[in-house]
C-alpha cells in the first residue's frame, strides 16, 4: 500500500503551476503538490493555493485546513456562497505593493509632464514644447486607501517630490501625509485632489463608492487612477464625466467585468489608458515565501500572517 | 536730462520676458529691463540674462560685466567666437534636476513595465497580461554624469528600488551607487545597465561619445534615454543599432539638429520616444531667485555662485 502524503492543492486560471509545484515540493517535502480541479482523492487535500476559483470548488474538500489567496484582494472569495469556514490568508505583499505605487507613479508623470500629448505631437512629427508645465507642488496626488499598499504608494510618490493625501474610511495619521476620512473629509480631499488614486479594498460601503456625485466633486483638471477594484467605479458615470470635462482623464486597470468586453467604450476613449489588471502582478517566489512560512507555521499549531478578517472583508 | 540706468538685457528664443522684466523691476530697481536685440544704447548694458543667443551678439556690449544663461548647459554659448572675457554663470538648478529625474523614472517605468506594448493593445482592443515583468532587481540604470543633475537623478532612481549605476570620466564615490568610471569603467557599466542615461555635458571628450562602438558595448535587452546633449549622440549609429537589434529601444529628448527635422527617421521609428527638448524645462521664478542673488553679490563685490570654468566647458 504506497505511502499517502497530504495534499496541497492549487488552482489559477492564470497562473502556470509549474514554479508553484517546484517550490512546494522542495520545501513542503511531506506534501504533495496536485491541482485541484484534478484531484481524486479530495479527502487528502489539507491547503489550498488559490485564485479566482470556481464558486463551490472548495467545498468539496472536506478536510481543508486552510485557503492561501494568491493576490491581495479576497472580495471575489468571500462572495462564494459555499465557502468552507475555515482560516483564509491573503498575500501580505509579494512584490505588489512596489509594483503598484510604480504604475501610479507612471500614470501621475504621464499626467503631469503631458507625455500623451507628445506621442501624438511625434506622430505627426511637430515639434511643439510645452513650457507650461505645472509645477508639482500644485499637483497633489491623493491615495484612498491606507492600507499595507496605499502607505507603499503615498511614501513612493511623495519622495518624488509630489503632496501626497490620504483618505480612508477612519481617521489614520501618517507622517508626511495630509490624511482624510469619511464622508465630510471625502469632499475636500476629492477638490484638492489633481490625481484620486483608487486602493480600497472592496466591501459594501466602496462598491459603486466612483460615481457621478463622486467624480461630479473632483476638479475639472483632474485624474482617476483605479487600481482598487473595478466594482468599485461606475464606467457610465466616468464615461459621461469624461465627455462633460467634469474631469481630465483617468487610467484604469480595473474593469466592471474582466476581460474588458470589446464591445466597451473605454476601450477606444481618448482620455483613458487601459492596462489589463496588471498593476500588481504577484511575483511567485515572494508569494511561496510567504505561504511555505504560513503553512509551516499551521503544521506546527501556529496562526499563519495576514489571516482574512471575513467581517471587515479583507 | 533723464536719470541713466545701467541695463539688464534678456534673450531668449522661446521664453516670454514678461516673467522676467517683472521680477528684475521689482527686486533690482536700480537696473533697467530691455530687450537684448532692441537695446539703442548698448554702453549701459551691464548683465545679459541669455539663452541661444546669435554668435556675436554678447559681443555689442562693451561695458558687459556678466552673462547668466538661462539654463544648465553652455556648450552653445561657449563657442561663440567672439565671446567676451567675461564671467559665464549658468543656473545651477532651477527645478531642473527634478523635472529631468522625473523624466527618466517616466522612461524606465515605460520600458521595464512594457505600458508601450499595452498601448498597442489598447488599439486593437486585446485584453493581454504580459505576466512576466523583469522584477526591478534586474533592472539597473546606468547614469553617465554625475554632476549635480545625475546624483539628483540616480537618487531619485535609487528610491524606488531599482538598482543604479553610475559613470563620470573621473574617479567618484557616492553612497548607495555602483560608480565606473574612464574607458574601461565603461565597458563593465554598458554590459550591466538595462537603461543608459546620457547626462553629460558637452565637451570635446563626449561628443559622439554614443557611436556604434558605444552601442555594441550596450545589451540587446537594453534601452537609451539621452536628456544631455543630442551631439553626443551619432543618430545613424543609433538607427542602425535598432534595425539590428543591438538595443532595444531610445527615449530621445535632444537631437544632433534642433527642431528635429521632419524627414529625421527618428520622428517615426518604432522604438524611439522622441520628446521636443524638455527633459528639465527653466523654471522662471527659481532661475530669477539665482541670478538675482548672483547679480547682488557682483554688484557688491562678491564672486558669483555656479561660474562655469571655460577650460573644462560647464
Amino acid at each position: 500500500m504506497p505511502e499517502v502524503h497530504p495534499v496541497i492543492g492549487f488552482y489559477s486560471p492564470s497562473e502556470d503551476e509549474v514554479i508553484w509545484k517546484t517550490r512546494i515540493e522542495r520545501d513542503l517535502p511531506a506534501f504533495q503538490f496536485e491541482l485541484l480541479e484534478y484531484v481524486e482523492e479530495k479527502q487528502f487535500v489539507k491547503y489550498a493555493l488559490v485564485w479566482s476559483p470556481p464558486n463551490g470548488l472548495l467545498n468539496t474538500f472536506e478536510n481543508l485546513k486552510a485557503v492561501f489567496v494568491l493576490g491581495a484582494g479576497v472580495d471575489a472569495l468571500l462572495r462564494d456562497p459555499n465557502l468552507p469556514s475555515i482560516p483564509i490568508v491573503r498575500l501580505e505583499d509579494a512584490g505588489m505593493a512596489q509594483q503598484m505605487a510604480h504604475y501610479v507613479i507612471y500614470g501621475v508623470l504621464r499626467f503631469q509632464r503631458r507625455f500623451e500629448e507628445y506621442e501624438d505631437f511625434q506622430i505627426i512629427k511637430q515639434w511643439k514644447p510645452l513650457v507650461h508645465i505645472e509645477p508639482i507642488e500644485q499637483f497633489s496626488v491623493g491615495v484612498m486607501g491606507l492600507g499595507a499598499i496605499g502607505l507603499v504608494v503615498a511614501e513612493q510618490v511623495s519622495r518624488l517630490g509630489f503632496p501626497v493625501l490620504g483618505w480612508s474610511t477612519s481617521p489614520k495619521e501618517i507622517d508626511g501625509i495630509r490624511t482624510f476620512y469619511g464622508e465630510d473629509g471625502l469632499v475636500r480631499f476629492l477638490a484638492e485632489a489633481r490625481v484620486v488614486v483608487d486602493l480600497l479594498p472592496l466591501t459594501a460601503a466602496t462598491e459603486k463608492l466612483i460615481n457621478r456625485k463622486f467624480l461630479n466633486r473632483m476638479s475639472a483638471d483632474s485624474f482617476l487612477i483605479n487600481i482598487g477594484r473595478g466594482a468599485h467605479l461606475l464606467e457610465d458615470d466616468l464615461l459621461e464625466a469624461l465627455e462633460q470635462r467634469v474631469i481630465a482623464g483617468a487610467m484604469l486597470d480595473v474593469f466592471e467585468q474582466e476581460p474588458l468586453p470589446l464591445e466597451n467604450p473605454l476601450w477606444n476613449h481618448p482620455k483613458v489608458i487601459v492596462t489589463p489588471h496588471v498593476s500588481g502582478i504577484t511575483m511567485p517566489q515572494v508569494a511561496l515565501d510567504q505561504i511555505i512560512s504560513n503553512i509551516k507555521l499551521l503544521e506546527s499549531g501556529g496562526t499563519p500572517k495576514a489571516l482574512v478578517d471575513r467581517k471587515k472583508g479583507y
